[in-house]
């Protein structure tokens, strides 16, 4: 590819932020509150427009509800817009009831299930308000030990939540769908794969689409292959990007493996689904329980575009006809020169071209945001994964 | 359910052995051969008489294709058939020959494709010819290094040659798609896990099923969520039994995790597909690397039948009360009790009322039929999964 | 074994119960309050006590070091010794003081260390006060990212603490030193696995010894090897008892893998270790955040002990027969056969010959001691692991 | 450090390249020959001082006996120092043997244990004949099935066969030990882990040391801890290099996780352990199955090469003062900074400055070796596992 059109390509490209990766967060052992954190979704969102502000690439937040929900969403639509930046996915949050402790939309009870589903409905109210395209669901429901509960009843119940959900949906807007191997369930949960994920939105229809998260899979499992296999079937929705060592661990995304990183992104590129019109919402899903929250998102953007320009940089010709002639080692090595690059410079003079600072994590420290939001955000409760 | 059904379920059941578990096996480090081991399709056919004699549960036996080719199929047919066995499903074998080093199906090399594929269709003539109804199909393609072939080209070939097999098929014939995580290789497969044989059986047509082979899954994978999720869809169309603790270990079904395998039979049972009419093909396949082929054998069904029986005892009123009311150490301890009854008594009386000896091991080693083909097969080659 | 030797073996067994396994606990999605669950140390050996006065073989309670901090020691001490119960292991926690974001006695900072290390000389004092014999170590202390902190430093700075802590300890006091994969750090934990346990505790003494949680291990350990070698090498001190599909999942031992626990126990017994004056202290450490806290307990207790019976139950002359003359599957079958074996009524058997109900669960259920304690405990604050 | 200093570090790396990589090897399913492999030792020395007067940093090359057996060492000892290269560390094989079917040195059999140790002693009089000065232990003892044989004896016969090669060692001979978590046996290995390698060479004395293979690891071990570890405790001899996605798949180091190879990489250079003066023997252990040996073994060679370059370009003073400050995100970019770093330009001139060429794998390409073995190595049995 010529350096024009991957600088295209880069330009192009868009990252969804979290508004909940501004909050506070933790493990079951400890939540350890951080000075300057957002204590309102006002707050998250001017947050993610820093980091807009400073990679070019980060134009939307996605909001978690209820932890964000507003009392006048045009409000906070507008506040977002003034900041340069808009109103993403919405997330649903059918795990904190104390209702949901045996589920949500599979629980055996119908009055619980009822809860839930309204609740679903109701963020897609959320999204006519916002004007967000994507309702984004994931499950915490499964079951702890074996017998717990029947897992083909609960299949059957969680097919009907989503029917009642996606025939709600608009005409433009999507249902993704988020599978997870385990956590908070330590047995069987009830979307564990994207076998499970694909199956159902195949049923549901074309506005619903699996989404991948990084963190989400056992150990060993090949997440490009699950990115090409989905882009082929014409079913991959969304990214939850972070990264891991062992289990959904939310780590920065890039930080834990940056050359699988890079050989998802090759997958995206490879399959035509960088550009924004592909429809594929590439978001962060990320706990920095220990680290400075907006450095660490501007480090995983970062991460990205750097794994995004690597996978530009892949001479497609060299490595298909490497390919094409079984040159096993030649294949791989058209592949590995692509990763060896060090795109930084490149990604600077972008920047520098596009009249920003080349290096957006020195400009944000040199900024005074951190002081400014530290000293100014005193009073109140921060925003954590409870509020 | 009433001791009837369990023993009205328990004599229905059939499990099919694999001919190459009574050949030699072993692993890339070594195969050590034993005495007594067959030479040919017919002394392994006698040898899984043996097995289907001391159980009766165990009336059909799967062939390999290449390794159990002979000139006269009628032969072999009758032979079996007045063992008082049937022949059962073709595998198909395109991992062997040089030419398929980079892929059979998926080789970038059409020349390479169009072998594989025809050798697939000369597995259905095979089935013609014996009676046999399903072709199990097991790919070794894949990829060693990241960038060595294109993964979703590779989808599109294994679609092709899928569809061109499919389109042979017979009227009552089948076509199992079995996936596997790894191994022989070790960046891709290309039908790494369930959604992936699923999506393809999907598009392939109700002919088309899914096998799940227990040992080919990520660690921390739930098997019998998989087949709860398969017997949803009616795409579960067989088994490859044995057990594993790291990889695909091929070790004895049930030795590793008798507890798991009861929970996949309790999803059998609770799907009511352990009755042969629901048409689910339950096999081994096993490698016996260091211990006797035809008692491991025996010990595979025996446990399986054990787990069986265990399936059948689960109280599903007291189970689904519980579920129901969200109890969740009664449910967990109704299908807890069933697993924790010794079921070998009953077993034995059953064997014992249907006029079979009830230890099968014991009456194996008492048989002298060990003693009897160390001395008889002297001569010739021993088979292994070379030959 | 005879029968009478068996039931001896299981007289002598003592298992330790957590306080915090009676108090609420979650993950970090939620954590679910229950009725009825202790607010102080006092009400938390209360329902120990119960677990005891049920099975016969709880006798003693770990303590967790500040959850159960009391003003005066000696009035717990009685207080426990009217409900017949003892107090057992200290449990140290420097994980959830803001100062230890970053590690407790690895911290790169002195002071940390400092305030850490004399967190667990405060410990010893408890001992003292309460008459334990153990401290049990488990260190968060670990990164979230490479290149967070010198993993080797790290290692100094543990060794020098442990030294220290070590120093202070009693004649007849022990430390327990634990391992863990991960969770919360996710990048490198600085005790990761029973290397490094077994290697500190070698250098600091004979008073040092390792604990094993069967939940803290990589996929596919094989734990019953780690107690083995341990126990040959007198190093092993302590267990946690729980159960995991994946992680850290703390679930009810047993629940998982039964015959995993029972080949646990079958190394105990083979090494002649169940017996209290071996000095192996068997404790569970579970979260109960789903299913009711004190019936969850007798079930792990129960699940133990029928694993022992099983293990007490091996024929330990036909297994090593078989063993010795390479019949593997006749040495399997001697484990199997016990494994297989319904140990539950021998177990009822010996309950109601010692004056207890056979059924301590049912007992549980028919005493209306849940019942009390919902109705009672309501004012204050319930017990969790904040507190 | 250092421009100069970084040169200093690369040209004195010593890798040492394994003889059984220049042969064929495969997996259980398949061994796929290749034109040109070598047919004895002299060819696969040969073929090694290739891959070291291209790189400049293979001077090594580890023989496996009997595999690599000849009638006179003196006479291939000379042949090596023709080519330029010396013969590097013995691997003893004592699990091709039908007598091994059970184990080696921990076989129940006092016989074969006899006949195991007498092999491990042949092997040092080989070394005392070829100047090696290093043993290499792999057993691949251990059982495939729960009970076949007392995990604790065979402990203690290991630990007894260890002893009587120790004590024949020569002054200034070692004894490495390797560990491997599973495969060829697949329910317990006799040595499954660091920890069990590390308590039997402690035992044994300083002249045993611990060998990390890197592809023998549980998912989710973090094997740059291993290192600095057994740095710390003086325990670490030597290193099997490759990698693996799933299992010991053993492909080309560098190949499945860069980033891992350069973390295991800095904790060497961090320990003072690249210089040969240390003492580490740093070997490669692959199986080219599918690709061209001696290019892959170049490929593995540059890889770790590139590793090392990163890991020496690493500001120790930038990422200390991070660590001491608890800077995270700091810590984290000065390690990052290093890895993102494209060293082939400074390496390419490094063996340009030292008269080579700056591409080894090109040269290789043009030099027409490849072309001239496949011409010559025509009759003959071609190299293998198995010979």
């Amino acid at each position: 590819m010529s350096l024009d059109r991957i600088k295209a390509g880069l330009r192009a490209q868009r990252i969804e932020t979290p508004s909940w990766a501004y909050a506070n967060s933790g493990t079951r052992f400890k939540v350890f509150p951080q000075p300057g954190v957002p204590r309102d979704p006002f707050e998250k969102v001017a947050d993610a427009a820093v980091v807009h502000r400073l990679t070019g690439i980060a134009p939307t937040v996605s909001l978690h509800i209820p932890w964000d929900l507003v009392d006048d969403w045009t409000k906070l639509r507008e506040f977002a817009q003034e900041q340069s930046v808009a109103l993403g996915a919405i997330n649903a949050n059918v795990f904190q009831d104390e209702d949901y402790k045996l589920g949500s939309v599979t629980h055996p009870d119908p009055r619980v299930r009822r809860k839930a589903t309204d609740h679903l409905l109701d963020c897609v109210d959320v999204m006519d308000a916002t004007g967000s395209q994507d309702i984004k669901l994931w499950f915490s429901d499964g079951t702890n030990y074996p017998g717990q509960d029947d897992m083909r009843s609960r299949q059957d119940r969680l097919a009907e939540a989503l029917a009642e959900v996606y025939r709600r949906l608009g005409g433009d807007q999507r249902m993704l769908l988020e599978y997870k191997l385990f956590e908070p369930a330590f047995y069987a949960t009830d979307v564990p794969d994207w076998g499970t994920a694909y199956a159902h939105c195949l049923e549901l229809g074309p506005k619903a689409q699996v989404v991948i998260d990084t963190g989400h899979h056992a150990p060993g499992t090949n997440i490009e292959f699950i990115v090409a296999f989905l882009l082929r079937q014409r079913k991959l929705g969304a990214f939850d990007f972070n990264s891991r060592f062992y289990a959904d661990d939310d780590l920065m995304a890039g930080a834990a493996d940056p050359f699988q990183l890079f050989r998802i992104m090759y997958e995206i590129v490879r399959g035509g689904a960088l550009d924004p019109a592909y429809g594929i919402t590439f978001m962060l899903d990320q706990c920095h329980n220990i680290e400075a929250k907006i450095p660490a998102i501007l480090r995983s953007v970062l991460n990205i575009q750097e794994a995004t320009a690597k996978a530009l940089l892949v001479d497609r010709d060299v490595l298909g006809a490497a390919q094409q002639s079984g040159d096993v080692l030649a294949a791989n090595a058209a592949l590995m020169d692509a990763f060896n690059t060090d795109v930084r410079p490149m990604l600077a003079q972008l920047r520098a071209d596009d009249g920003r600072d080349p290096d957006p994590i020195a400009a944000y420290h040199r900024s005074g945001y951190f002081e400014r939001i530290s000293a100014d955000r005193t009073g109140g409760v921060q925003a954590g994964w409870g509020a």
